[in-house]
């Protein structure tokens, strides 16, 4: 967790490649949580789709992504790519670069 | 505001220089607001430091930055550096690249 004043870099630090994503808490709040994800290639297997009972916002700051979504789709995810996870949506990462890291911001909203 | 599944770039549409720092909502929810701000070589007039009453957590996406903290000076910002700035911290910025827009992302906290 962060102390007041104190600079830390998103981008440095990254863990090496694992065989899971690696989660990193920055900030934590009554009503949400700042966390950076790191992928390295990681996708969510098929029939494990992520259906979560917060909002989640998250924006890939380094590497590429491709999510799916129910009901829309894949969509392909670049640095400064940002959207909003709503509660109980059905959702998979499908592909992370696997060359080099992806590293994600995530807040995770309390309902 | 942003609408849930939707993707959105935070280096997409920027504004183009102009007299003041260009803010822009993200996502706002209980307890806590995020916001695109985008500088073109913007700097806090010395006398006139910021000085706010919500705690405020900042990340410098794109372009550079100084920071000075009351306290302890001028920190460099490159991007993914980010910080917490506590509620009541005198501080102002003292240099954004001139040449390219820096984009910082804030979370603003509710006290």
């Amino acid at each position: 967790m962060q102390a007041a004043g104190m600079v830390h870099n998103l981008l440095s630090n990254l863990p090496l490649a694992g065989a899971e994503e690696s989660i990193m808490p920055i900030l934590e709040r009554r009503g949400f949580r700042i966390e950076r994800i790191v992928s390295h290639g990681h996708a969510t297997p098929v029939d494990r789709p992520y259906q979560q009972s917060e909002d989640e916002w998250v924006m890939v700051v380094a590497g590429a992504a491709r999510l799916w979504l129910d009901g829309t789709g894949e969509v392909e995810l670049a640095p400064g790519d940002h959207l909003l996870l709503p509660a109980g949506l059905r959702h998979r990462v499908t592909w992370t670069t696997p060359d080099e890291p992806t590293v994600w911001l995530a807040v995770h909203i309390a309902p």
